[in-house]
Protein backbone atom coordinates (compact mmCIF):
# COMPACT_ATOMS: atom_id res chain seq x y z
CA UNK A 1 0.00 0.00 0.00
CA UNK A 2 0.90 3.53 -0.13
CA UNK A 3 4.25 5.13 -2.69
CA UNK A 4 6.71 3.55 -0.17
CA UNK A 5 6.05 -0.13 0.24
CA UNK A 6 7.03 0.08 -3.82
CA UNK A 7 10.45 1.09 -3.21
CA UNK A 8 13.20 -1.37 -2.08
CA UNK A 9 15.34 0.87 -1.24
CA UNK A 10 16.35 1.74 2.05
CA UNK A 11 15.38 5.51 0.77
CA UNK A 12 15.01 7.58 -2.29
CA UNK A 13 14.84 11.70 -2.54
CA UNK A 14 12.33 12.60 -3.89
CA UNK A 15 12.12 15.43 -6.86
CA UNK A 16 9.40 17.30 -4.27
CA UNK A 17 8.71 17.32 -0.85
CA UNK A 18 6.60 15.10 -0.08
CA UNK A 19 4.22 15.69 2.52
CA UNK A 20 2.87 12.76 5.33
CA UNK A 21 0.58 12.27 8.12
CA UNK A 22 0.88 10.66 11.11
CA UNK A 23 -1.72 9.47 14.02
CA UNK A 24 -0.54 9.45 17.18
CA UNK A 25 -1.86 9.35 20.99
CA UNK A 26 0.04 10.15 23.89
CA UNK A 27 -0.73 10.12 27.84
CA UNK A 28 -0.17 13.87 28.40
CA UNK A 29 1.06 13.58 32.44
CA UNK A 30 4.72 14.13 32.07
CA UNK A 31 4.57 16.82 29.16
CA UNK A 32 4.08 20.61 29.33
CA UNK A 33 1.62 20.58 26.36
CA UNK A 34 1.77 19.91 22.80
CA UNK A 35 3.83 23.11 21.52
CA UNK A 36 7.40 22.94 21.41
CA UNK A 37 9.08 24.85 24.61
CA UNK A 38 13.06 26.11 24.57
CA UNK A 39 13.20 23.35 27.37
CA UNK A 40 11.81 20.52 25.14
CA UNK A 41 9.39 19.58 27.47
CA UNK A 42 6.37 19.33 24.59
CA UNK A 43 5.74 16.37 22.86
CA UNK A 44 6.32 17.99 19.33
CA UNK A 45 9.81 18.05 20.72
CA UNK A 46 9.73 14.39 21.45
CA UNK A 47 8.17 13.54 17.99
CA UNK A 48 10.56 16.37 16.29
CA UNK A 49 13.40 14.77 17.64
CA UNK A 50 11.84 11.19 17.03
CA UNK A 51 11.26 11.96 13.63
CA UNK A 52 14.46 13.25 12.72
CA UNK A 53 16.18 10.63 14.36
CA UNK A 54 14.17 8.21 11.88
CA UNK A 55 14.68 10.50 8.82
CA UNK A 56 17.98 11.59 10.29
CA UNK A 57 17.49 15.24 8.79
CA UNK A 58 15.81 17.99 10.96
CA UNK A 59 11.97 17.76 11.16
CA UNK A 60 9.42 20.26 11.64
CA UNK A 61 5.58 18.97 12.44
CA UNK A 62 2.39 20.77 12.48
CA UNK A 63 -0.72 19.40 14.50
CA UNK A 64 -4.20 19.30 14.58
CA UNK A 65 -4.68 20.27 18.00
CA UNK A 66 -2.49 22.06 20.78
CA UNK A 67 -2.94 19.99 24.19
CA UNK A 68 -2.50 21.93 26.99
CA UNK A 69 0.02 20.61 29.80
CA UNK A 70 -1.14 17.14 31.21
CA UNK A 71 -3.90 16.93 28.38
CA UNK A 72 -3.81 13.32 26.46
CA UNK A 73 -4.70 12.12 23.01
CA UNK A 74 -6.20 9.26 21.75
CA UNK A 75 -6.27 10.95 17.75
CA UNK A 76 -3.59 13.59 17.36
CA UNK A 77 -2.91 14.35 13.39
CA UNK A 78 0.23 15.65 12.34
CA UNK A 79 1.96 16.49 9.02
CA UNK A 80 5.23 17.18 7.74
CA UNK A 81 7.58 17.76 4.94
CA UNK A 82 10.15 15.38 3.91
CA UNK A 83 12.27 14.70 0.63
CA UNK A 84 13.31 11.46 2.35
CA UNK A 85 11.14 7.79 1.12
CA UNK A 86 10.58 5.31 3.70
CA UNK A 87 7.84 2.25 3.15
CA UNK A 88 4.50 3.15 5.73
CA UNK A 89 5.45 0.11 8.14
CA UNK A 90 9.06 1.93 8.72
CA UNK A 91 7.70 5.21 9.84
CA UNK A 92 5.60 3.66 12.08
CA UNK A 93 8.10 1.32 13.79
CA UNK A 94 10.81 3.57 13.01
CA UNK A 95 9.76 6.74 14.83
CA UNK A 96 8.61 4.42 17.47
CA UNK A 97 11.45 3.16 17.95
CA UNK A 98 12.61 6.60 19.30
CA UNK A 99 9.78 7.83 20.73
CA UNK A 100 9.29 7.40 24.72
CA UNK A 101 6.60 4.72 25.32
CA UNK A 102 3.99 6.76 26.51
CA UNK A 103 3.84 8.70 22.74
CA UNK A 104 3.07 6.02 19.97
CA UNK A 105 2.88 6.64 16.32
CA UNK A 106 -0.43 4.39 15.18
CA UNK A 107 -0.23 5.19 11.24
CA UNK A 108 1.29 7.23 9.10
CA UNK A 109 0.21 7.91 5.30
CA UNK A 110 1.52 9.53 2.53
CA UNK A 111 -0.82 12.26 1.10
CA UNK A 112 -2.03 11.95 -2.48
CA UNK A 113 -0.61 15.32 -4.51
CA UNK A 114 -2.65 16.75 -7.36
CA UNK A 115 0.08 16.87 -10.30
CA UNK A 116 0.40 20.65 -9.89
CA UNK A 117 0.70 21.17 -6.50
CA UNK A 118 -0.71 25.44 -4.78
CA UNK A 119 0.00 24.96 -0.88
CA UNK A 120 -3.99 25.64 -0.39
CA UNK A 121 -4.44 22.79 -1.87
CA UNK A 122 -2.56 20.41 0.06
CA UNK A 123 -3.11 17.77 3.22
CA UNK A 124 -2.52 20.47 6.39
CA UNK A 125 -3.14 19.08 9.56
CA UNK A 126 -4.60 22.03 11.14
CA UNK A 127 -6.05 24.24 8.33
CA UNK A 128 -7.86 20.98 6.63
CA UNK A 129 -9.37 19.75 9.72
CA UNK A 130 -12.94 20.37 9.70
CA UNK A 131 -14.02 19.70 13.05
CA UNK A 132 -12.20 18.38 16.45
CA UNK A 133 -13.50 16.32 19.50
CA UNK A 134 -12.30 15.79 22.99
CA UNK A 135 -13.89 13.65 25.57
CA UNK A 136 -13.66 14.56 29.39
CA UNK A 137 -13.56 11.79 32.08
CA UNK A 138 -14.24 12.23 35.28
CA UNK A 139 -14.33 10.17 38.48
CA UNK A 140 -17.48 11.50 41.20
CA UNK A 141 -16.32 10.00 44.64
CA UNK A 142 -15.17 10.87 48.03
CA UNK A 143 -11.27 9.17 47.11
CA UNK A 144 -9.16 10.68 44.70
CA UNK A 145 -8.57 8.20 42.09
CA UNK A 146 -5.20 6.03 42.87
CA UNK A 147 -5.01 3.78 39.07
CA UNK A 148 -6.19 6.72 37.28
CA UNK A 149 -4.28 9.54 38.85
CA UNK A 150 -3.54 12.11 36.31
CA UNK A 151 -5.80 10.30 33.52
CA UNK A 152 -9.36 11.17 35.13
CA UNK A 153 -10.74 14.22 36.49
CA UNK A 154 -11.92 14.09 40.24
CA UNK A 155 -14.56 15.73 42.16
CA UNK A 156 -15.71 14.46 45.69
CA UNK A 157 -19.47 14.01 45.79
CA UNK A 158 -22.12 12.48 43.25
CA UNK A 159 -23.02 14.76 40.26
CA UNK A 160 -26.65 14.83 39.11
CA UNK A 161 -26.21 13.32 35.25
CA UNK A 162 -29.78 14.36 34.08
CA UNK A 163 -28.87 18.02 35.35
CA UNK A 164 -25.99 18.40 33.37
CA UNK A 165 -27.23 17.00 30.22
CA UNK A 166 -29.84 19.24 30.08
CA UNK A 167 -27.10 22.12 30.61
CA UNK A 168 -25.03 20.51 28.13
CA UNK A 169 -27.39 20.92 25.13
CA UNK A 170 -27.73 24.71 25.45
CA UNK A 171 -24.02 24.43 23.59
CA UNK A 172 -25.31 23.30 20.62
CA UNK A 173 -25.07 25.47 17.45
CA UNK A 174 -23.21 28.30 16.01
CA UNK A 175 -22.12 30.60 19.48
CA UNK A 176 -19.65 33.14 20.62
CA UNK A 177 -17.39 31.05 23.41
CA UNK A 178 -16.31 33.74 24.78
CA UNK A 179 -17.29 33.12 28.56
CA UNK A 180 -15.32 30.05 28.36
CA UNK A 181 -11.90 31.04 26.44
CA UNK A 182 -8.96 31.95 29.06
CA UNK A 183 -6.85 34.92 28.27
CA UNK A 184 -4.23 33.77 26.92
CA UNK A 185 -6.44 32.27 23.71
CA UNK A 186 -5.23 32.93 20.37
CA UNK A 187 -7.95 32.12 17.69
CA UNK A 188 -8.91 35.17 15.54
CA UNK A 189 -12.79 34.14 16.33
CA UNK A 190 -14.37 33.57 19.66
CA UNK A 191 -17.20 31.86 17.28
CA UNK A 192 -17.61 28.24 17.04
CA UNK A 193 -19.88 25.70 15.71
CA UNK A 194 -20.87 23.11 18.77
CA UNK A 195 -21.71 20.17 16.52
CA UNK A 196 -22.60 17.22 19.25
CA UNK A 197 -22.39 17.20 23.02
CA UNK A 198 -23.01 14.10 25.05
CA UNK A 199 -22.97 14.25 29.19
CA UNK A 200 -23.42 10.24 29.88
CA UNK A 201 -21.60 7.49 32.25
CA UNK A 202 -19.60 4.51 31.14
CA UNK A 203 -19.52 2.46 34.48
CA UNK A 204 -19.01 4.98 37.46
CA UNK A 205 -16.61 7.70 35.00
CA UNK A 206 -18.49 10.90 33.84
CA UNK A 207 -17.93 11.34 30.00
CA UNK A 208 -18.84 14.70 28.70
CA UNK A 209 -18.06 14.20 24.76
CA UNK A 210 -18.09 17.70 22.58
CA UNK A 211 -17.41 17.48 19.01
CA UNK A 212 -17.02 21.51 17.62
CA UNK A 213 -15.65 23.02 14.50
CA UNK A 214 -12.40 24.45 16.79
CA UNK A 215 -11.74 24.91 20.29
CA UNK A 216 -11.21 27.96 22.40
CA UNK A 217 -7.96 27.67 24.71
CA UNK A 218 -9.26 25.74 28.15
CA UNK A 219 -12.98 25.75 26.47
CA UNK A 220 -13.73 22.29 27.40
CA UNK A 221 -12.29 22.52 30.99
CA UNK A 222 -14.37 25.47 31.15
CA UNK A 223 -16.98 24.07 30.13
CA UNK A 224 -16.44 21.10 32.39
CA UNK A 225 -16.20 23.54 35.30
CA UNK A 226 -19.56 25.08 34.96
CA UNK A 227 -21.81 21.69 34.07
CA UNK A 228 -19.71 19.85 37.57
CA UNK A 229 -21.56 23.08 39.37
CA UNK A 230 -24.72 22.32 37.74
CA UNK A 231 -24.10 18.37 38.44
CA UNK A 232 -23.41 18.96 41.94
CA UNK A 233 -26.26 21.28 42.16
CA UNK A 234 -24.70 24.73 42.99
CA UNK A 235 -26.28 26.52 40.01
CA UNK A 236 -28.50 25.20 37.34
CA UNK A 237 -29.47 24.93 33.99
CA UNK A 238 -30.82 28.94 33.72
CA UNK A 239 -27.22 30.51 35.10
CA UNK A 240 -25.32 28.16 32.40
CA UNK A 241 -27.38 29.96 29.89
CA UNK A 242 -26.80 33.13 31.21
CA UNK A 243 -23.01 32.01 31.45
CA UNK A 244 -22.83 31.65 27.56
CA UNK A 245 -24.81 34.17 27.02
CA UNK A 246 -22.58 36.97 29.08
CA UNK A 247 -19.66 36.08 26.75
CA UNK A 248 -18.30 37.32 30.11
CA UNK A 249 -15.41 34.90 31.27
CA UNK A 250 -15.68 36.14 34.88
CA UNK A 251 -19.21 34.27 35.16
CA UNK A 252 -17.53 30.79 34.46
CA UNK A 253 -16.64 28.55 37.19
CA UNK A 254 -13.25 27.45 37.87
CA UNK A 255 -11.16 25.50 34.84
CA UNK A 256 -11.17 22.11 35.87
CA UNK A 257 -8.04 20.23 35.73
CA UNK A 258 -6.28 18.94 32.50
CA UNK A 259 -6.41 15.18 34.18
CA UNK A 260 -9.39 13.78 32.27
CA UNK A 261 -8.90 15.90 29.21
CA UNK A 262 -8.82 13.69 25.45
CA UNK A 263 -8.38 14.73 22.11
CA UNK A 264 -10.05 11.79 20.54
CA UNK A 265 -10.64 12.76 16.69
CA UNK A 266 -10.35 15.34 14.17
CA UNK A 267 -11.90 15.20 11.12
CA UNK A 268 -11.06 15.48 7.56
CA UNK A 269 -12.67 15.15 3.90
CA UNK A 270 -12.76 11.76 2.89
CA UNK A 271 -10.46 12.57 -0.36
CA UNK A 272 -7.24 12.26 2.51
CA UNK A 273 -7.66 9.20 3.13
CA UNK A 274 -6.42 9.15 6.62
CA UNK A 275 -6.48 5.88 8.27
CA UNK A 276 -8.76 5.33 11.01
CA UNK A 277 -7.30 5.01 14.70
CA UNK A 278 -7.96 1.99 16.28
CA UNK A 279 -10.89 2.46 18.58
CA UNK A 280 -9.69 1.81 22.54
CA UNK A 281 -12.89 1.99 24.77
CA UNK A 282 -15.63 4.97 24.78
CA UNK A 283 -12.87 7.47 24.30
CA UNK A 284 -11.61 7.20 20.66
CA UNK A 285 -15.15 5.88 19.51
CA UNK A 286 -15.42 7.16 15.90
CA UNK A 287 -12.04 8.19 15.82
CA UNK A 288 -11.13 11.29 13.46
CA UNK A 289 -14.65 10.52 11.15
CA UNK A 290 -16.84 10.38 13.97
CA UNK B 1 -21.42 4.94 61.76
CA UNK B 2 -18.85 2.33 63.80
CA UNK B 3 -17.35 2.82 67.20
CA UNK B 4 -15.09 5.82 66.31
CA UNK B 5 -18.10 7.74 64.98
CA UNK B 6 -19.42 8.33 68.48
CA UNK B 7 -16.06 9.62 70.08
CA UNK B 8 -15.70 13.14 70.17
CA UNK B 9 -12.49 13.48 71.69
CA UNK B 10 -9.54 13.67 69.34
CA UNK B 11 -8.61 9.97 69.92
CA UNK B 12 -8.89 7.79 72.46
CA UNK B 13 -6.80 4.75 74.06
CA UNK B 14 -8.33 1.49 73.79
CA UNK B 15 -8.28 -1.24 76.68
CA UNK B 16 -7.23 -3.81 73.70
CA UNK B 17 -5.98 -3.49 70.68
CA UNK B 18 -8.67 -2.39 67.71
CA UNK B 19 -8.49 -4.37 64.58
CA UNK B 20 -8.79 -2.56 61.80
CA UNK B 21 -9.69 -3.25 58.06
CA UNK B 22 -8.38 -0.91 55.27
CA UNK B 23 -9.28 -1.20 51.58
CA UNK B 24 -6.80 0.48 49.28
CA UNK B 25 -6.82 0.72 45.54
CA UNK B 26 -2.86 1.63 43.95
CA UNK B 27 -1.36 1.99 40.63
CA UNK B 28 1.77 -0.70 41.01
CA UNK B 29 3.90 1.28 38.48
CA UNK B 30 6.11 2.99 40.23
CA UNK B 31 6.41 0.67 43.41
CA UNK B 32 8.57 -2.75 43.98
CA UNK B 33 5.82 -4.73 44.57
CA UNK B 34 3.29 -5.22 47.83
CA UNK B 35 6.15 -6.16 50.16
CA UNK B 36 8.05 -3.93 52.16
CA UNK B 37 11.62 -4.01 51.19
CA UNK B 38 15.07 -2.60 52.54
CA UNK B 39 15.09 0.39 50.39
CA UNK B 40 11.62 1.10 51.41
CA UNK B 41 10.27 1.43 47.69
CA UNK B 42 7.16 -1.31 48.58
CA UNK B 43 3.66 -0.13 48.46
CA UNK B 44 3.28 -1.67 52.26
CA UNK B 45 6.37 0.71 52.97
CA UNK B 46 4.19 3.78 51.43
CA UNK B 47 1.18 2.52 53.56
CA UNK B 48 2.67 1.50 56.81
CA UNK B 49 4.92 4.76 57.09
CA UNK B 50 1.56 7.33 56.33
CA UNK B 51 -1.02 5.24 58.73
CA UNK B 52 2.30 5.65 61.35
CA UNK B 53 2.22 9.38 60.68
CA UNK B 54 -1.56 9.33 60.70
CA UNK B 55 -1.53 7.67 64.01
CA UNK B 56 1.56 8.87 65.19
CA UNK B 57 3.23 5.22 65.88
CA UNK B 58 4.36 2.51 64.44
CA UNK B 59 2.18 0.57 62.10
CA UNK B 60 2.37 -2.51 60.38
CA UNK B 61 0.13 -3.84 57.87
CA UNK B 62 -0.90 -7.31 56.21
CA UNK B 63 -2.57 -7.99 53.27
CA UNK B 64 -4.87 -10.58 51.51
CA UNK B 65 -3.16 -10.14 48.51
CA UNK B 66 0.78 -10.05 47.96
CA UNK B 67 1.22 -8.36 44.14
CA UNK B 68 4.42 -8.09 42.60
CA UNK B 69 6.34 -5.11 41.08
CA UNK B 70 4.62 -3.16 38.36
CA UNK B 71 0.86 -5.15 39.42
CA UNK B 72 -1.88 -3.04 40.47
CA UNK B 73 -4.83 -3.33 42.58
CA UNK B 74 -8.35 -2.02 42.76
CA UNK B 75 -9.39 -3.66 45.95
CA UNK B 76 -7.00 -4.83 48.46
CA UNK B 77 -7.41 -5.35 51.87
CA UNK B 78 -5.26 -5.10 54.71
CA UNK B 79 -5.21 -4.99 58.54
CA UNK B 80 -3.86 -3.50 61.71
CA UNK B 81 -3.97 -3.20 64.79
CA UNK B 82 -3.91 -0.10 67.06
CA UNK B 83 -4.69 1.38 70.68
CA UNK B 84 -5.66 4.53 69.36
CA UNK B 85 -8.98 4.87 68.16
CA UNK B 86 -10.23 7.35 65.07
CA UNK B 87 -13.00 7.58 63.05
CA UNK B 88 -13.52 5.98 60.03
CA UNK B 89 -13.64 8.68 57.94
CA UNK B 90 -10.82 10.33 59.84
CA UNK B 91 -8.67 7.35 58.43
CA UNK B 92 -9.84 7.56 55.20
CA UNK B 93 -8.89 11.00 55.02
CA UNK B 94 -6.14 11.35 57.26
CA UNK B 95 -3.71 8.62 55.66
CA UNK B 96 -4.75 9.77 52.31
CA UNK B 97 -3.42 13.14 53.17
CA UNK B 98 0.27 11.10 53.99
CA UNK B 99 0.34 8.82 50.64
CA UNK B 100 1.48 9.35 47.03
CA UNK B 101 -1.49 10.32 44.64
CA UNK B 102 -1.22 6.70 43.14
CA UNK B 103 -2.01 4.72 46.64
CA UNK B 104 -5.49 6.01 47.53
CA UNK B 105 -7.27 4.30 50.54
CA UNK B 106 -10.72 3.77 49.98
CA UNK B 107 -12.65 2.74 53.23
CA UNK B 108 -12.04 2.01 56.77
CA UNK B 109 -13.64 -0.33 58.60
CA UNK B 110 -13.73 -1.49 62.65
CA UNK B 111 -13.99 -5.14 62.63
CA UNK B 112 -16.01 -6.54 65.17
CA UNK B 113 -14.69 -8.57 67.85
CA UNK B 114 -15.52 -11.31 70.42
CA UNK B 115 -16.36 -10.94 73.63
CA UNK B 116 -13.56 -13.33 74.44
CA UNK B 117 -11.41 -13.18 71.50
CA UNK B 118 -9.55 -15.98 70.37
CA UNK B 119 -6.78 -15.34 67.64
CA UNK B 120 -7.77 -17.58 65.39
CA UNK B 121 -11.74 -16.02 65.57
CA UNK B 122 -10.49 -12.42 64.50
CA UNK B 123 -10.91 -11.19 60.92
CA UNK B 124 -7.03 -11.55 59.41
CA UNK B 125 -6.49 -9.97 55.64
CA UNK B 126 -4.96 -13.32 54.31
CA UNK B 127 -6.25 -16.11 56.69
CA UNK B 128 -9.52 -14.90 57.00
CA UNK B 129 -9.89 -14.19 52.59
CA UNK B 130 -12.12 -17.32 51.12
CA UNK B 131 -11.01 -16.54 47.55
CA UNK B 132 -8.92 -13.95 45.28
CA UNK B 133 -10.20 -12.35 42.15
CA UNK B 134 -7.08 -10.85 39.35
CA UNK B 135 -8.14 -9.43 35.98
CA UNK B 136 -5.73 -9.32 33.37
CA UNK B 137 -6.17 -6.42 31.17
CA UNK B 138 -4.24 -7.20 27.40
CA UNK B 139 -4.33 -5.14 23.94
CA UNK B 140 -3.65 -6.97 20.95
CA UNK B 141 -2.88 -4.27 18.58
CA UNK B 142 0.29 -3.71 16.04
CA UNK B 143 1.46 -0.81 18.13
CA UNK B 144 2.12 -0.95 22.08
CA UNK B 145 -0.24 1.15 23.45
CA UNK B 146 0.72 4.60 24.80
CA UNK B 147 -1.66 6.31 27.01
CA UNK B 148 -2.27 3.16 28.89
CA UNK B 149 1.32 2.10 28.97
CA UNK B 150 2.48 0.35 31.81
CA UNK B 151 -1.77 -0.23 32.76
CA UNK B 152 -2.20 -2.97 30.42
CA UNK B 153 -0.11 -6.11 28.96
CA UNK B 154 0.54 -6.08 25.38
CA UNK B 155 0.46 -8.42 22.16
CA UNK B 156 1.36 -7.48 18.84
CA UNK B 157 -0.79 -9.28 17.01
CA UNK B 158 -4.54 -9.87 16.97
CA UNK B 159 -5.96 -13.36 19.07
CA UNK B 160 -8.48 -15.42 18.87
CA UNK B 161 -11.08 -14.89 21.84
CA UNK B 162 -12.68 -18.35 20.69
CA UNK B 163 -9.53 -20.35 21.18
CA UNK B 164 -8.82 -18.88 24.38
CA UNK B 165 -12.30 -18.95 26.11
CA UNK B 166 -11.65 -23.04 25.22
CA UNK B 167 -8.67 -23.12 27.11
CA UNK B 168 -9.20 -21.08 29.91
CA UNK B 169 -12.44 -23.57 30.39
CA UNK B 170 -9.97 -26.39 31.47
CA UNK B 171 -8.61 -24.46 34.52
CA UNK B 172 -11.95 -25.05 36.50
CA UNK B 173 -11.94 -26.78 39.30
CA UNK B 174 -9.51 -28.19 42.04
CA UNK B 175 -6.22 -28.92 40.65
CA UNK B 176 -2.29 -28.83 41.13
CA UNK B 177 -1.12 -25.97 39.32
CA UNK B 178 2.62 -26.46 39.53
CA UNK B 179 2.97 -25.65 35.85
CA UNK B 180 2.15 -22.13 36.50
CA UNK B 181 4.28 -21.68 39.93
CA UNK B 182 6.86 -19.20 39.71
CA UNK B 183 10.47 -21.02 41.20
CA UNK B 184 10.16 -18.12 43.89
CA UNK B 185 6.13 -19.29 45.18
CA UNK B 186 6.50 -19.68 49.07
CA UNK B 187 2.42 -21.38 48.86
CA UNK B 188 2.44 -24.43 51.23
CA UNK B 189 0.68 -26.80 48.92
CA UNK B 190 0.36 -26.24 44.64
CA UNK B 191 -3.28 -27.13 44.11
CA UNK B 192 -6.08 -24.50 44.36
CA UNK B 193 -9.49 -24.60 43.75
CA UNK B 194 -10.26 -22.19 40.41
CA UNK B 195 -14.04 -21.17 40.73
CA UNK B 196 -14.43 -18.76 37.63
CA UNK B 197 -12.83 -18.14 34.66
CA UNK B 198 -14.05 -15.70 31.85
CA UNK B 199 -12.38 -14.22 28.90
CA UNK B 200 -13.88 -11.59 27.07
CA UNK B 201 -13.59 -8.20 25.32
CA UNK B 202 -14.31 -4.82 26.73
CA UNK B 203 -14.25 -2.73 23.42
CA UNK B 204 -10.69 -3.24 22.05
CA UNK B 205 -9.30 -5.06 25.44
CA UNK B 206 -9.22 -8.28 26.53
CA UNK B 207 -9.76 -9.20 30.02
CA UNK B 208 -8.85 -12.48 31.96
CA UNK B 209 -10.93 -12.83 34.82
CA UNK B 210 -9.91 -15.44 37.30
CA UNK B 211 -11.13 -16.29 40.80
CA UNK B 212 -9.33 -18.80 43.05
CA UNK B 213 -8.89 -19.91 46.95
CA UNK B 214 -5.53 -18.40 46.20
CA UNK B 215 -2.70 -17.96 43.73
CA UNK B 216 0.84 -19.16 43.17
CA UNK B 217 3.45 -16.65 42.52
CA UNK B 218 2.76 -15.20 38.70
CA UNK B 219 0.36 -17.96 38.35
CA UNK B 220 -2.17 -15.47 36.82
CA UNK B 221 1.21 -13.75 34.23
CA UNK B 222 2.27 -17.36 32.97
CA UNK B 223 -1.38 -18.59 32.37
CA UNK B 224 -2.15 -15.50 30.81
CA UNK B 225 1.71 -16.25 28.37
CA UNK B 226 0.08 -19.80 27.95
CA UNK B 227 -3.35 -18.63 26.58
CA UNK B 228 -1.86 -15.99 24.30
CA UNK B 229 0.14 -18.56 22.48
CA UNK B 230 -3.38 -20.59 22.33
CA UNK B 231 -5.05 -17.23 20.89
CA UNK B 232 -2.01 -16.35 18.47
CA UNK B 233 -2.31 -19.72 17.00
CA UNK B 234 1.18 -20.84 18.08
CA UNK B 235 -0.61 -23.55 20.64
CA UNK B 236 -3.82 -24.80 21.01
CA UNK B 237 -6.33 -26.34 23.69
CA UNK B 238 -4.74 -30.03 23.75
CA UNK B 239 -1.58 -28.32 24.39
CA UNK B 240 -2.92 -25.96 27.20
CA UNK B 241 -4.52 -29.46 28.74
CA UNK B 242 -1.20 -31.37 28.80
CA UNK B 243 0.74 -28.05 30.06
CA UNK B 244 -1.52 -28.07 32.98
CA UNK B 245 -1.11 -32.08 33.40
CA UNK B 246 2.01 -31.72 32.86
CA UNK B 247 2.75 -29.99 36.67
CA UNK B 248 6.03 -28.47 34.90
CA UNK B 249 6.97 -25.38 34.68
CA UNK B 250 9.08 -25.58 31.67
CA UNK B 251 6.24 -26.65 29.79
CA UNK B 252 4.52 -23.22 29.98
CA UNK B 253 4.90 -20.54 28.02
CA UNK B 254 7.19 -17.27 29.77
CA UNK B 255 5.72 -15.13 31.99
CA UNK B 256 3.54 -12.64 30.17
CA UNK B 257 4.06 -8.96 31.72
CA UNK B 258 2.47 -7.45 35.40
CA UNK B 259 1.58 -4.24 33.68
CA UNK B 260 -1.79 -5.50 32.90
CA UNK B 261 -2.56 -7.44 36.01
CA UNK B 262 -4.78 -6.19 39.22
CA UNK B 263 -6.11 -7.77 42.22
CA UNK B 264 -9.66 -6.45 41.73
CA UNK B 265 -11.04 -8.54 44.70
CA UNK B 266 -10.99 -10.52 47.49
CA UNK B 267 -13.60 -12.30 49.01
CA UNK B 268 -14.62 -12.65 53.02
CA UNK B 269 -17.88 -14.46 55.18
CA UNK B 270 -19.67 -12.07 55.69
CA UNK B 271 -20.16 -11.71 59.24
CA UNK B 272 -17.11 -9.18 58.76
CA UNK B 273 -19.32 -6.56 56.91
CA UNK B 274 -16.54 -4.90 54.93
CA UNK B 275 -17.88 -2.08 52.99
CA UNK B 276 -17.96 -2.39 49.38
CA UNK B 277 -15.22 -1.28 46.61
CA UNK B 278 -16.61 1.69 44.19
CA UNK B 279 -17.07 -0.72 41.32
CA UNK B 280 -14.21 1.07 38.59
CA UNK B 281 -15.52 -0.34 35.23
CA UNK B 282 -15.30 -3.77 34.43
CA UNK B 283 -12.04 -4.34 36.35
CA UNK B 284 -13.68 -4.16 39.78
CA UNK B 285 -16.91 -5.45 39.25
CA UNK B 286 -18.22 -7.67 42.18
CA UNK B 287 -16.02 -6.13 44.12
CA UNK B 288 -14.53 -8.43 46.91
CA UNK B 289 -18.19 -10.68 47.86
CA UNK B 290 -18.34 -11.32 43.63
Amino acid sequence: MGLGARISAPFVFWAFAMRVALGLEYRGTAYCGWQSQSSGCGVQDYVEKAVAAFLGEPARVICAGRTDTGVHATAQVVHLDTLLARPVQAWVRGVNSFLPPDIRILWAHFLPEPAECREEERFHARFSAISRRYCYRLVDRAVAPGIEHGLVGWFHAPLDLDRMQAAAHLLLGEKDFSAFRSAECQAKSPVKVMQAVRVFREGTTLIFDLRASAFLHHMVRNIVGCLVYVGAGRQDADWFAAVIASKDRARCAPTFSPDGLYLVGVEYDGRWMLPAFPVRGVAAEGGQND
